[in-house]
């Protein structure tokens, strides 16, 4: 964590609202990205947002303290760099681009005020970094050890896409393509649940960096499906087997060599786990007509008819949706 | 509460992720508002909504259990309803309607799934009542005790608006107004601490109904500057007077004219406690140039030049801006 000034030591509660609510947009002020096509910024009842493509792109994604995080492990900064990403990349898996973000901050009056500047540092920056103006947001008290942040995020299509790109269009034929390395994030938590406290995997969990601008790329050049690694290459890619009727079925030494990428550090089984259950990668996993797949995408596998109900194999083995995925609840 | 069928005994962390969905899909499905422009809705990675007018709406507000409501006092209905109507009145304020709302529900493995259910028809029947999609949203389990209900939502001005109404644009000799009566929810927040269960108050506060079609009226005929009262006419009053550099004097016949309509039920005190403090009645306040304020809206009082630092005077006294009104961390 930063260095917190003479503020450092006070809650929110101490402060409050107002208090809050200036050091929040101190903050903005000093990281916040350009705004062209703001019409009314913060501090309104609404946020008032120029959409220059006739259509507006909007997902919504929380992070929850003790769920999603845990103060051992991750700093505010990491949270806030965290929750941006996550929701860029549903938009990117579109095939869009953010053009603003709201922030809910739901937190314990007890909270530190500077863990809350480090956690609006991480978002301002992750936005600045994207080009994306925070636009809006909500500040709310709840009870003892209760620390969550939402993000909303409003996006477009970039130029030249003339529609979404679905998890449903995937087709028989088609080529199964993700956008870099998967299981990074996943080799990480483990890392850190083994006692681990730095390395290049622990820094992907903490603070995943993708290259979203491929969501675009892909759409542009007719991915046909697309949806982010956010609990899971067999999860996400079930999704898009479900949605669109079809099986993806990996190839093994495709899976094999993004496994090797990891296996030096955690082991040949925890690699694979890591790439095929590790979730919070933020990859891009997309389908593509033959011969469409853009530098450097990874080719993962292929897209058949289904065989009984639609899902993703490695080889002739139907991989267990929920096998190292993310559930909520649990359920 | 309505009846829960058989699934009313299970606890959302029983049915997990999926089976909660499928849940408020179903309810959903029964209830939900037609959406002419809705090009993606549920169960992709983002929503993707037409936007007519080249620019959107965006704002976000959370109630929290055991803050923003006691089960006690309100059903998961009431709470789905309220969220609703808090959002859609500050796309009103600027001027706007509702296109589509995005919700966040974040709650303990133990919430019944009954609860859920009825929250998402509370939600569900505001929307379709406001003509509004359900475009998307998250669903976050957190530690026991928590419930979190937020909703992001999306919106346009209305036909012939050219410009978003703000805070800001009151100006010495305007008139101030408001859309209906003050003090309701108020008054029947005071009504529940007092022990009564039912009443038309006390209805108003579980569930506030407010005409925010004259939001877009309002902006139509030249309002200069909008808010809709969700912290006391004192608090949000001053906002606007803060944001426009002005006093609002407001008129004490008006406001014991107000008060008036509460005081047989609550005793005069209360009355005006409440039309000057009570919080989330949701009703428009408005500045207008003289002549121009609209059928129905109720005079307050007129817009004069600061005397010192801009704020709300009831005839020669200053209005305290925080007293009555709400802090969300007491600040």
């Amino acid at each position: 964590m930063e260095s917190t000034g003479d503020g450092g030591a006070r809650t929110v509660g101490e402060v409050g609202e107002r208090g809050i609510l200036t050091e929040v947009f101190g903050v903005l002020a000093e990281h916040g990205a350009g705004a062209d096509g703001l019409l009314v910024g913060p501090g309104d009842d609404t946020a008032h947002l120029r959409v220059r493509s006739g259509a507006v792109l909007a997902t919504t994604d929380t992070m929850v303290r003790g769920q999603d995080w845990l103060d051992e492990w991750s700093t505010g900064e990491d949270v806030g760099h965290k929750i941006v990403t996550q929701n860029l990349a549903d938009l990117a898996s579109m095939g869009g681009r953010g053009t603003g973000v709201l922030i809910t901050l739901l937190c314990e009056p007890e909270l530190p005020l500077a863990w809350c500047r480090d956690l609006t540092t991480g978002l301002a920056r992750a936005c600045a970094r994207a080009g994306v103006p925070v636009v809006g947001g909500d500040l709310s008290a709840a009870g003892p050890g209760v620390v969550a942040v939402s993000v909303t995020a409003l996006g477009e299509l970039g130029e030249g896409i003339p529609a979404a790109v679905l998890r449903s269009g995937a087709r028989p034929g088609d080529v199964l393509a993700v956008s870099g390395p998967l299981g990074r994030s996943g080799a990480g938590l483990g890392q850190l649940r083994a006692g681990r406290r730095a390395g290049r995997w622990v820094d992907h969990h903490r603070r995943p960096w993708v290259d979203l601008e491929q969501g675009p790329v892909a759409a542009r050049v007719g991915a046909t499906a697309m949806i982010d690694v956010s609990d899971g290459l067999g999860r996400d890619g079930a999704r898009v087997a479900r949605a669109s009727g079809v099986d993806l079925v990996l190839d093994e030494a495709a899976v094999a060599g993004l496994a090797g990428r990891l296996a030096p550090e955690v082991g040949e089984q925890d690699a694979l786990r890591a790439v095929l259950g590790g979730g919070e990668e933020h990859e891009l996993l997309a389908t593509f007509p033959p011969g469409r797949v853009p530098a450097g995408w990874v080719v993962l596998g292929r897209v058949e008819a289904a065989q009984e109900e639609p899902g993703v194999r490695l080889g002739e083995q139907e991989l267990d949706p929920s096998g190292g995925g993310w559930d909520h609840f649990g359920g």
